[in-house]
Order: structure tokens, then C-alpha cells, then sequence
């Protein structure tokens, strides 16, 4: 939190600030409590204020519309649970509505009070009550076992990404499709932009822009569009209720309306502004960047400012990261939760999960791998062999490889930017994958080393417990192993392309040999059952 | 040279050491001249004495059988034209019989004086004819332009290799399979061992051994067994019929005899006695070892004092190199001529050529790149499609790329240990290869880099010249290109796995875009007309 702002709230100078700047009467208390609106956003509510876990609970309130009420008026409120404080910050949202959101993250009877530069609302209180979450809230996801993720509730979430960029600068039509193949996808995160993007097949201008103004009149950055926010905010609420994570880019450089470009004083508005509308949407990652070294105006030091201002701003503490273009941020910051990772090298890609882990110690997201596709640029023409491949070379590994397509069609319409249809030979296999991996250990897969043995077959799993072996572009006809002689384990020859799983009849100890049908893309699964 | 043995000849203390040691009666000088039978080897020559240049004459004496000849006897020759003195050492080949050999490299009449501890040939002279080499003959290959061959008369040779390497230890049938399958294959380059090998798929004892005695009773390594080596020579000789270069693995670790374990002396005393005796055939190469570090004895300095050896033993340098298990031999060594690599990595082989090219400064040769096959190892499972791609991505950058072949079957003949006959799929799309590289400068291919455009698509050929560049596993479906305006071309299409090109009708100039299929392993073409 900012403490000046809490601060600001009670100070009687800065309220003749408010009054002088927004040159607003005072509204009456009775006039704000005829136009409260408490409740939560997208999960049950009953009449008496409830919200469940994790849900959004929001308070709407009117105010000056006067005057400039970005700048003019500070807004937040302090949650209080058994003595626990959490404060949540308010914004404009236009026409004279303000608003504060809050997700509760512990059941039981919760008490707000405001504090404002409005002079009407400072001091507003108020209490609603947080039950227990319904089925699919499982909280927010935080980092689990070094290397994994969970929700809040502790259930596992395994990511499986894909990446559009722009889906929501899109006509409507175009992003209900782009909802509607995601729901029928296996995918549970999706990379995306806050700005729109300007880029080779991305030359649309958008319907909606974040700043009032235009590209030719110029931006008025001190002024948000509440619409261009509530507009992602309906994206972002429906890929919710489809089980997806929003990885939100904050910045990206494919732009060609200067918002790659705005001073420090602008981002840092314009990140309080996206946290306090954003945070209480349980299913929101911060990515600061996507590609944060191809930024010509910004330096490590602007970076960790960002990080900075992200931190002090969430009170729920989302999941943080910064994808690279050419070389890797430095992961070993504090304030980066997992690596947000785009492969430096054309050949070799997640097969350095396990070094990455080594040097990061946090959980290994490949963002970009390469998409499958067929454009001209190698980023975007890897075939789906190579694509399944590199996911399962990751996932063996102990890190998590994310999607992304790019065939290119008449319409121009490329799912790694715009969304739409999925056309590519990788996602069902992934949504087969997917199933590999939610079957696997609970506390997720850590790389496992066989010396010499396994120089050429990466394994990852838990020791003595469950084993899994990829084979990749190899094409072995058999496959020796050396297992303990006191252990027996149930082994499954995988099938990764064509997703079929043949389990072995009876157990295996020892030394034994497995048969395999010399071609590529097999791995071998060994469960311990006594 | 070894100048010791030059003084020796002359020493009558070291010939009454011969006296002492063979026992043998002085033999007349005019019963060596009845015995003399000089001459050359697999190439025209006529009764005079005539041998054409690079091709191999001999000086076959009888001299003493008792004794131990091999440590007893030692013989060598000074070869002379124009005042230039070239020295060849003598071998003794069993049964009386001594030999020098010699491979002339300059055309006209030479003469030789024999200079031996056996006082009945020191002093011996002759000459003989060096004519013109006949069609086929281009002399030994020699580094040419810093990264690339050529043979000793100019003209280019391209290395497209290929292992076996242990097909001379194998029935005469197979053998004979297997010189057959290599005539009618694109390969001009051979591994293969000097010693018999025993690992995986290769157990089976061989007829015949370097050395007097058998596995069971002990090896007397002060006795060469000439057999041996007669057998050996045959087949480098059918080799060279093929146009095929020898790349002889002078040591390896796949042994059970004990040969990779013998010590300095016993070494030295081999290494001189097969460069006595293979040094006059011209399509020799000496390859010191394979995997040199996977010798449990021998440490650098024993490479190195190898290395030396071969140095002063080999009158006609012939190519030299030392081939890695885990990690390079230090390739700037100024006595190896080239580096003969095994990758080390296993995803990124031979896409590491230019870097290698840029740190060592001598052709790169990838002799193991991984073999294609279906053997239970990494090494040896690889796809035809694979294989193929790591030939084009080493060519295109400058480097050669070596081939070998492991698929199982019942007769447990795999091509890359016992030879026999090619199963698949890469053979015949390398010779494709080679029709390409053969089309391409005589100057070689130099990497062209095109900064930030080429990162992914590497570039080979000659600046303003000559262009190629190889997509990979990447499909895209169109690709541009930036050219000189003031430049033309002609443009191909390749389909390097279906062996198609496609010519472009007309030139093209200055920025373009090709149309492409979508698919992998394409390249592109582009010789310049004007």
C-alpha cells in the first residue's frame, strides 16, 4: 500500500485540495448511502452483503465528476477481520462512480471503513460477511514447492498456457469465439495485453483505447477510459468462469500509439490505476512485460520501479513476472515469483528447464517456446511435433511450457494475437498431456538424474514414488532400466503423439527391459505400487 | 622422422646389435638385388619402374626371419628429386620379407638409398619414373581454405563421412558387403578402427589380431602379426578404388584384448610400424582416437606424445585428428589439422558449427552428430529426419557433417560397427546433399550472417555470390529476403527430405518474398547471375 494515501484520507488540507480541485459541492453522507451498492462481482451474493472466498466484493460510490477525478481524488478503504488489516484502493470509474473492490481471503464477518480526499465518503463503514467458496474457487494461485503453483486452498494448478496477445482488442463476435475455443481447450492461463497491439498481422486500431484521446488528436494520459478497463474486466471475469488465469502484460513494445512510450509518472498512474480495478480478480497474474529488453525508453532501474509500485499497490499479492526478448531478466529478484521465460536459443528450448530451475529456484513457465504455425518468422513456424515435444521436454524437467499458433489464413486472424480458432495439431495433444500431468505427483514433477544411465533420457517425477521418461525425437526400440529390486512399479508406454497410454501387464523391479516401438515421440511412465 | 633411425643405418654398433640379436647369417648384396622387386602399388605402372605421382611404389627386400625382426631390424629409405630428400621408414612384413614404401608427390625420376642395420641393404640404391597421376588420382586431401579440403592437385574434396568401425574385422563376405553398399552410396569418408571392437552388438572374436598370441594366452606386443595388416591394407586399397578416405581410429576404448591399454613404448613402436606401413596410401587419415577421454590410462601428454610420433613417422602429413566422448581435445593444437567432433550436446549438435569455427580455425568435421537408428541409446536412435536436418544445419554453416547408422536386427549387423548394408532413410537425402554441396563454390561455404533478419535461418555460401539458406524443422509458408539492388539471382526452392528443386522462373533483386510450402526441412537457393 501507499501509506500516503492513508493518510491523505483524514488530512484536512488535503481535503480543501479535493474541494479546490474538483470545485465540487459537498455531497451529503445521506446522498452516498442512498447510492451504496455493496456486494461481490461474479460469484454468489445474497441481499445482506455476502461474498464467498476469494470472490470480489465492490463498493460503488458516487462523487464529483468534475474537474479531472483521476488526478483530484484518492480513494481506499481498510478491510478488518480478528484485528487483521487489508487495504484495498478505489478508482474513478466515470460518470461520477467510484468504486472499491476487495477479495476477501479469509470466511467470517468482514468490516470496511473508507477513507477519501472526498470529504463525503471519508470515514464511510460498513460490514459484509465471507463464506466458504463455491465449487471451481479455489483462491488465487501462489507459487508451491519451490518449482509448482496451487491455488490459495491448496489444490494443485498445473499451468497449461496459451498466448493472444490482443483477444480483447477484438470485435465481439471474434472474442466470444476466442472464449469459446478456450472453453473447449485444455488451456488454463492465457498470455495477454492490457494495450492493444501494433505488429506484423496486428495493423487493426481497436474499438477502445485506455486514455481518452486519439492517435491523431494525442492521448490525454491523465485521463483513463473506464470503458476500455470495463470492457477487460468482462474478459478477464469470463476466462474466470472458463478455469483460465489471466497473465495480464502490463507493457509491451508492438506499439505505435506511444503507450510503450509514456514517462515514469504516467506508467506508475496508469499501474495503481489497472491494480486497484484489477486485483480483486482472484484469476490475475502481472506480467510486467512482454520482451522488457526490446523497450527503448525504459531501463532496469524503470523495471524495478514498476515492481515496485505493483507491490505496494496489490494487497492480495498476485503472481509477478517479466518475459524476455534476448536475454533473461534477473530472475533472482525478489519480487519475481516465477520465471516468465522466452527461449534464447532457436534449437534448444526447454530442455534447459532443469538448469533454469538450478539458477532461479522458482517455477519455470517457457512461455515462448516458439509457436506452431507457419509465418515467415522462426518464432512462429514450429510444427506440432515440435511444439508437443517441447512441452513434454519441459514438463519432464520440472517446468511448464506454454502455447501459441500462428498459421496464417485470409482474415488474418492468428490465435497467438487475436484469438479465434485453434487450426494446429498441438493442442490436443497438450489436453493429452495435460491429463499425464494431472495424473502425476501432487507435489509436482522434480527433474530426476540416472548418472550416466540417463545422459540421454530425461526423467523427471519423485524418487521411489513415480518416475516419468521422455524419449523426445528419439526412436528407441528398447529401453533398459535399473530400478531399485525391493520396489514394484506398474510401467505405461505413452504414446505422446497419438495419446495412447499401454500399460504393462504385471509389475516391474530391478533391472528389466522395456519394448518400444522405435519411433519417435514415446515416454514411459512407472508408478510405484508396492 | 625419427632421426635416430637415420643414424642407426649408419652405426656399426647398432649393426653388430643386429648381428647379436637375429643370429643370422650376413645376406649378399647380390642376392637383394635378385630379390628386388620395386614398383607401385593399385596404380599403372610398368616394368621399368614407373609409379605415378601419389600413387604407392615399394621396395620389397628379404632380409633375416629369426629373432624378432620387428625390434631387431631397421630400415629406411631416402627419396630424392631435385636435391629434395624425403625419408620413408621400412617395415617388416613377416617371413623374410621388409618393405619400404613410397608415395611420390612431384613428377620425374627419383632415387632412393636405402639405409638399414641390416649391412647387406645399407647403402642400396635405385630410382624409378613418377608420371602423371591417372583419372581419380588427386593425391591425399590437404586443409584448404582454413575450413575446407581439397585433395593435394587442387581439386575440391567435400567430406561426406560415414562410420564403420569395425568392418575390416569382420567375414570376408561382409566385408565385401559392405565395400559394396559404400560403392553405391555418396559417402567418401570412413571411421573405422584399427583394433578389433568389443561393446554392444559387437562381441563376436575376429579372425585376425595386431599382435603374436590370442586373448587367452597373452599378446607378445614386441610382434606384429604382418597378416594383420596385409588384410587391413587390402581394404584400405578397395577403399581408395572408391573414392572413399580412410579415416583410421588409431586407438579406442572398446576393448577387451587389452590394446587401449598397452603402455607408451609398445604404442610408439605400433604407431611407427602402421605409419611404416599406411603412410604411402594416399587416401589415409589418421585419427588418433576415438573418444579419447574414455581411456582409463592415458592423459594428454600420452596424446600428445602420440601426436608426435605420427609426426615425425608420416613423411606426407597426412590429415590428423582427435575425436571426444564427453568434451573437445583442445582443437588449436597445432598438430591437428581439423576437428573430428562428437556433439555434446544432445539437442544441439551441429548447429554449433560456426561457433565451432570461429573458436578452433579448422575445418569442422562432426564425425558423430548421433547415428540413425533404434538402438535403446541417444546415440544411436535418431531419425532419418534428423540425421538429415544435422547435415544441413552443419553444412550451411560452414562445416561437414559425418553420418552412421544403428538400426537393430536379428543378424545383429549394424552398419556404424560391422557395415553390411544402409537401412535408412538418411542415405540417399545425403547424396542429394552432396549433388548440392558439389553444385556450390569451390571456395566452400563461409556462414553469412544477416544480423537481427537471420536469426533464425542460417545463411551459407560466398557474399555477393552464392546464398544458402536452410529452414530447419521451421515450415514457414513465405519468407523475404533483402538483397542487393543492384544484383541479381537465380533462386531455388529445395526440398531437401523429397530431394526436389525447384527453380524459380526469372531473377530476382534488392527485397523479395518466396513463397514456401509450409512444411520442414526446406532451403532456399540463390546464385547470382549479374
Amino acid at each position: 500500500m501507499d501509506s500516503s494515501l492513508i493518510s491523505n484520507g483524514c488530512n484536512p488540507v488535503d481535503f480543501e485540495v479535493f474541494k479546490f480541485r474538483t470545485d465540487q459541492k459537498p455531497v451529503r453522507m445521506s446522498s452516498f448511502a442512498e447510492m451504496f451498492n455493496g456486494g461481490s462481482h461474479m460469484s454468489k451474493k445474497d441481499d445482506n452483503g455476502t461474498v464467498e472466498r476469494w470472490a470480489r466484493w465492490e463498493l460503488e460510490l458516487k462523487g464529483p465528476d468534475g474537474g479531472n477525478p483521476f488526478l483530484d481524488n484518492t480513494l481506499e478503504a481498510v478491510f478488518t477481520m480478528n484485528g487483521e488489516n487489508q487495504t484495498a484502493r478505489g478508482f474513478y470509474d466515470g460518470d461520477g462512480t467510484y468504486r472499491i473492490r476487495f477479495m476477501p481471503n479469509r470466511v467470517g464477518r468482514w468490516s470496511y471503513t473508507v477513507a477519501s480526499t472526498m470529504m463525503a465518503v471519508d470515514g464511510l463503514t460498513g460490514s459484509f460477511e465471507c463464506v466458504e467458496p463455491s465449487a471451481g474457487n479455489h483462491g488465487p494461485v501462489r507459487v508451491a514447492n519451490t518449482f509448482h503453483f496451487a491455488y490459495e486452498d491448496g489444490s494443485r494448478y498445473i499451468p497449461v498456457g496459451t498466448t493472444c496477445y490482443a483477444w480483447t482488442h477484438q470485435p465481439p463476435a471474434l472474442e466470444e469465439k476466442t472464449l469459446s475455443t478456450l472453453g473447449k481447450s485444455a488451456f488454463n492461463k492465457i498470455r495477454m495485453c492490457v494495450f492493444p497491439k501494433y505488429y506484423d498481422f496486428n495493423h487493426d486500431e481497436p474499438e477502445l483505447f485506455p486514455f481518452e484521446g486519439s492517435l491523431s488528436q494525442g492521448w490525454d494520459f491523465t485521463r483513463f477510459n473506464p470503458a476500455f478497463f470495463r470492457h477487460l474486466e468482462t474478459r478477464i471475469d469470463a476466462l474466470q468462469r472458463l478455469g483460465v488465469e489471466a497473465d495480464l502484460i502490463l507493457f509491451h513494445p508492438y506499439d505505435h500509439w506511444g503507450f510503450s512510450l509514456m514517462p515514469a509518472e504516467i506508467d506508475d498512474r496508469y499501474l495503481r490505476y489497472i491494480v486497484a480495478r484489477l486485483s480483486a480478480y482472484r484469476n490475475v497474474w502481472w506480467s510486467l512485460a512482454n520482451e522488457y529488453d526490446l523497450f527503448t525508453t525504459k531501463t532496469v532501474a524503470d523495471w524495478e520501479r514498476i515492481a515496485g509500485v505493483i507491490m505496494e499497490s496489490d494487497a492480495y499479492g498476485h503472481l509477478r513476472s517479466i518475459h524476455n526478448c534476448h536475454g533473461f531478466y534477473d530472475h533472482r529478484k525478489d519480487w519475481i515469483t516465477h520465471c516468465s521465460i522466452q527461449r534464447t536459443d532457436v534449437y534448444k528450448t526447454s530442455e534447459m528447464t532443469a538448469e533454469w530451475r538450478d539458477a532461479f529456484r522458482k517455477p519455470i513457465v517457457i512461455d515462448e517456446c516458439a509457436y506452431e504455425g507457419n509465418i515467415n518468422l522462426g518464432w512462429g513456424n514450429i510444427t506440432g511435433f515440435e511444439m508437443v515435444r517441447r512441452f513434454w521436454e519441459g514438463f519432464v524437467r520440472g517446468g511448464y511450457v506454454g502455447h501459441g499458433e500462428t498459421f496464417l489464413n485470409p482474415e488474418e486472424i492468428l490465435w497467438w494475437s487475436k484469438g479465434g480458432s485453434l487450426r494446429g495439431e498441438s493442442p490436443k495433444r497438450i489436453a493429452f498431456l495435460r491429463t499425464v500431468m494431472e495424473e502425476g505427483p501432487d507435489e509436482g514433477i522434480t527433474p530426476i538424474s540416472f548418472g550416466n544411465e540417463g545422459w540421454d533420457l530425461p526423467c523427471g517425477g519423485v524418487e521411489n514414488s513415480y518416475y516419468l521418461f521422455y524419449f523426445g525425437f528419439n526412436q528407441p526400440s528398447f529401453r533398459t532400466f535399473r530400478m531399485p529390486e525391493n520396489q514394484a512399479y506398474r510401467v505405461d508406454v505413452i504414446d505422446t503423439w497419438n495419446m495412447k497410454i499401454s500399460a504393462l501387464k504385471g509389475e516391474r523391479s530391478g533391472n528389466f527391459r522395456i519394448e518400444l516401438p522405435g519411433k519417435p515421440y514415446m515416454a514411459v511412465r512407472m508408478r510405484r505400487v508396492r
